[in-house]
Formats: C-alpha cells, sequence, structure tokens
C-alpha cells in the first residue's frame, strides 16, 4: 500500500478551517498542569475540528514554547478562550446551552461506549495530572464520562483520554 | 458526584493481570524514536490488556528512564519482545496467525470506524514519528487502517493515535 503525500491528505489551510462547521463539542481543562498536554489537546481538537477550547486555572495559553512542542501549530487554528476560574467556565458554557460532562472515574459515571448524544452542545472536562476533575467541578456536571480499562494501572495519560473521548463522541455524532 | 478512590477502581494487581485472558491484540512500534511514546505505549496496553508489545528496530526498551516517566509501572506488567529488525516481526506475527494492520493514511486504507474483526488475532503496526510506517512494512501488511481527520494539521501524535485505534479495537471486540 502506498502512504499518501501532503497533497493527497488535503488537509484544510488556516483560513477553510476557520469557516467549516464545527463539531459541536467544548473541550475544558482543568487546572491541566503540562503545556505539553495542552499542545496536544490542540493537536487533536483540530484533527476533529472542535469548536474551542476552554483553558482554566493554571492551564498553560498560547504562545508558549511547549504548548507549541506539541500542539504542532493547531494553537493557531483552533479557538480558545481562558478563564481563571474553571467553575466560571463551566457557568458559562451552561448558559450557553452545553451540556456539562466530565471525564472521570466516579460513581454513577456512563462508561464512554454507552454514552448518547443528546440535542445539546457538549462541554467536556478533563482535569488535572494528578487530582483529576476537582470535586467542586463534579459536583455541579451534569454528567461524568468514564472509559472503561482493565489493566493494573489508575488511569490512562490525559492527551490519549483526550484523543479517544474525542474520537468516541466524534464518531457518534458524524461517522 | 464523587470521584472513586483507587480501592473502588478494583484494578488488577500485577500477578493476577499476569492470568487474565488478553485482548488478542500485538501493539508493534516499528523504530518509534521517543522513548516518552513507549512508555505511552505500555501505559494504553496496559488499560486494555492487550497481548504483548513488540518493539522494533530503534525504539526504546525497558528497562529506560523516559519510559518510566509515561509507562508508570506498565513496562512491569504487559509483556513485550524485542526485534532489531520490523520485517522480522511482521513475519513472526503473520506465521503465528496475526491479520497484519499498518496504521497509516495510505491509499486503500480502511477508515478506523469501517474496520472490522476476522477471525484472527490482530497486529497493528504504528511508525516513526517523522516518517511514519516504512514503506517496506507496508508492502508485506494485510491491510492499512486510517483515522480519518478534519483539521489542518496532518497527523494525529503517535500517543493518541495509539489510544483511538486501541479503544475502537477493543471497544469492537468487547464492549
Amino acid at each position: 500500500m502506498q502512504k499518501k503525500s501532503m497533497d493527497e491528505l488535503e488537509r484544510l489551510n488556516s483560513e477553510a478551517f476557520k469557516h467549516i462547521k464545527k463539531t459541536p463539542l467544548v473541550l475544558l481543562l482543568d487546572n491541566v498542569r503540562s503545556a505539553l498536554n495542552v499542545g496536544s489537546a490542540f493537536r487533536t481538537a483540530d484533527a476533529f475540528a472542535l469548536h474551542a477550547i476552554a483553558l482554566c486555572g493554571i492551564s498553560a495559553q498560547p504562545p508558549h514554547r511547549e504548548i507549541l512542542k506539541t500542539a504542532l501549530g493547531a494553537d493557531q487554528t483552533v479557538d480558545w478562550i481562558y478563564f481563571a476560574d474553571t467553575i466560571a467556565a463551566v457557568q458559562h458554557y451552561r448558559e450557553h446551552g452545553y451540556q456539562i460532562c466530565a471525564v472521570e472515574q466516579a460513581e454513577g459515571s456512563i462508561s464512554l461506549q454507552n454514552f448518547v448524544w443528546g440535542e445539546k452542545s457538549i462541554c467536556i472536562i478533563f482535569g488535572n495530572e494528578v487530582d483529576g476533575v476537582s470535586d467542586e467541578v463534579m459536583k455541579i456536571s451534569d454528567a461524568c464520562i468514564e472509559i472503561p480499562q482493565f489493566g493494573t494501572k489508575h488511569s490512562l495519560n490525559i492527551s490519549v483520554s483526550m484523543g479517544i473521548v474525542i474520537w468516541e463522541l466524534f464518531r457518534k455524532l458524524k461517522l
């Protein structure tokens, strides 16, 4: 099999990307410590044409050297907004009609494969690498999505988790 | 919603993990440059109880400081094997009855969401961060899986790609 050239991939340019209909999904990062993980969020959000990224609390913001390393320029294409306070960010998206879904391992969580899109756009929240989504944010979320896991480790890497959840939600909606 | 404690997650210990029936999937890394990406492969392989990881060519092998950083100990739980030559690795798995699937953007690739498991176990191949799966390996693969992408960038981060493909194949088989 012959690999496709960059031209054959027919990727959008930045200008065209601005104008396409976006996936009705906002990726909210609640105090993510590593700017490399923030960069990875941008690269994944670009691939699935997410509506925007909301960077909250200590999550790094572009322009940033470490974000650049993993975003490879996607911080220039994906819309983003910064909120110092994650709770204010959640309230903002709720008021704009979004369903608020934390990604966590919690009592009453929905396994990712069973999640069903409703009528609303979705704001999915990923938390800090060590502490996860904060308890205060968990309390005001509408639902919690959990990636089922079958090994020995507590959790997946946050960039990998973002990839899996965004892929699955995108696939359910569009593919 | 209340986050689960480590105990409530009911993860397996290393000894129990050895004895569970594994997912019939081998993750083959064809000259992956970054040991951090190799470590991430271990962590994801642990979460979905993959049969093994095949590390080929320049891909780093445990014990390795950078692998540890991202594997968080999963290099102690997931079986792995090293092949200097990726072609020899592919031939090994073919002789043992595996379907050989490269993950690439290629002519005639199958979009990930459309991939269907056959009767065989699968050996999925991820390539170098810059060059992808080598042309020689593409030539002898049975199939090619592509993650459809809708943004401006050429590709996803390899750790994210591994997470998405492994999740989707696992879900199709088991969930």
